[in-house]
């Protein structure tokens, strides 16, 4: 196998283009994003996460912008480049404002200094949490 | 030193009494969470990681609820369990319904997925959303 | 195979008994901790895993104390329960008190935040520290 | 919102110069890194965050260097690149040599390991460390 | 909502109990896992990750305790106990023996180090492996 | 100390020559990687490392490009570039083709999530695989 490498639209099998194609349709755009791309490699998990994603991140009791926050908040927890960067971008197309990823940013620090905080003080979980 | 172990209000001095109080004010609550008692060893540490919680915590631009589920996030992605039991918890009190932790647990589930999906396939980041 | 279980001393077979033999003696203790025992399945990973250990541990540009903290601060950051107890007690014995035990967790809380923050805000490198 | 940027001292809004004046003057520096530049986005933001690490990384039961160094500990735990890049020459600036980076990065590297190892063999916390 | 807990067979719908019928069928078991009844608060969410594991773990260009392993291994770095514990009983299941278990854990935990190793060292990636 | 930089053979010090000779010799390979330059700074850590990986990526119970596609399954969990980058060849050297490593990356992401959803849910272990 070769290093990883994206695939073009004009490269790609029928079943990543029928893949391809519904990407753009559903999110209204020229031309998918690298990741897209980069998974056509392997067509069976290209589908696979393209239709996780798409139900996932479909509208539901949580509203889109809400998801993409969240999505963010995890893609900053981990320190992935590629996804705090595509979910961002995904952030503010679904509305989000400087004022909120400032806040997004604060929560998803505080949390992350509590959580070390909780382990190393050992706190048990209080009764009330408890099953 | 010993291995870390609760304070209680009975046996706080008052400058960890002050910062329990106002826990309880703001919050609404008879009792601070385990956590507040085990971080009360350090009362200066205490009062900084709570003016911060409420701080960052309080409405704003997000409000209370999204803000929690943020927290939540992070906290599932770190697997602390003392934070995951406690924010959950207080996502609750803020407003989530079994059906929007659902689907919160989904975001974050397929989140941490395509973070290593991104990683593994090397995937640059895309020129429009370089800065 | 079964589910991991521990070793005791007694029923050891030499060469895991040696090296617990070398545990307690550099260690002063009376028995070795489930560390140990856990890994007394495998005697290779055992032996070369105390060596290091050792090797790394023992007093050299940094003094053992200082040695024990980074250990937990780095226990703390991955949430790893076992490593956090045991390693809190090694730095309580190497000389950390309450106080210096405080203001570790509040460095290490401080920097999980911060370590965030500079994901979320993307944050080049400076080019003071760049090679 | 635009893809975050950093905001210079010359465009800077009164409250953002406040912050980096006590920065430049605390640190005795010619001008502030990358990373409070980006934050002075979030004016709120980058005073809170910049008031508690002035706090938590003055000299107290802990010195100076051993806090850079902890905070190096837990940046190359998370892969933090900036906060590995920042640090360890907040490190150095403080004193540390290059047999101390090489003891930390030893300590950094087999507390990972270790801390796996405890995870893999599901080991039990001794009764000595329990509370 | 309440904290989560477990459907059993007995009371769930019948959407529920199609996935617990296929996953008693495909692994030949007479009760599914804590880890389902649980998802089975969320049929839509349980649905689908029951079909995304199913899908993944079958018999590919890669063997079923392969897959187990390395299911392991992630597990064991993220320090995901219960993930940990029935994995590990499935690479068992699979024909994973003591001493596979064994260099399993020592390879996890040798990547966990040279990881952080890199990152401390700030090693670029070798023109050789790069696009 | 300066910013961390490598070491060419040329002006490595004996022992370094040394560890950088059997790498060569044990890999066929004409030149070390980077890795091995960078902690040829530190001649006890890159001695110790090497003699490490040495023995732990030798084939024995597991065969190394099982262990090689270990070594990426866990470097990608930890978003180490570095290590994917060197790893993912060493896999490909090691007879890993282009469907294996789809599914290891399938593998590695659907752990990660499901990671998150036994975390989440606060999945109890089940009494099966407890000790």
């Amino acid at each position: 196998m070769s290093i990883p490498s994206p695939i073009e639209y004009a490269d790609a099998s029928p079943a990543v283009r029928a893949v391809f194609d519904d990407i753009k349709a559903t999110r209204n755009v020229p031309d998918v994003n690298n990741f897209w791309k980069y998974l056509a490699r392997d067509p069976v998990l290209l589908k696979r996460t393209w239709e996780s994603v798409k139900d996932v991140m479909s509208p539901g009791a949580l509203d889109p912008l809400t998801k993409e926050m969240i999505y963010v908040a995890v893609s900053v927890t981990n320190g992935c480049n590629y996804c705090i960067a595509s979910h961002t971008a995904g952030a503010r197309k679904a509305g989000m404002t400087e004022a909120m990823f400032g806040e997004l940013m604060a929560v998803v620090g505080m949390a992350n200094e509590t959580n070390r905080l909780a382990n190393g003080y050992r706190v048990p979980v209080d009764a009330a949490f408890e099953p």
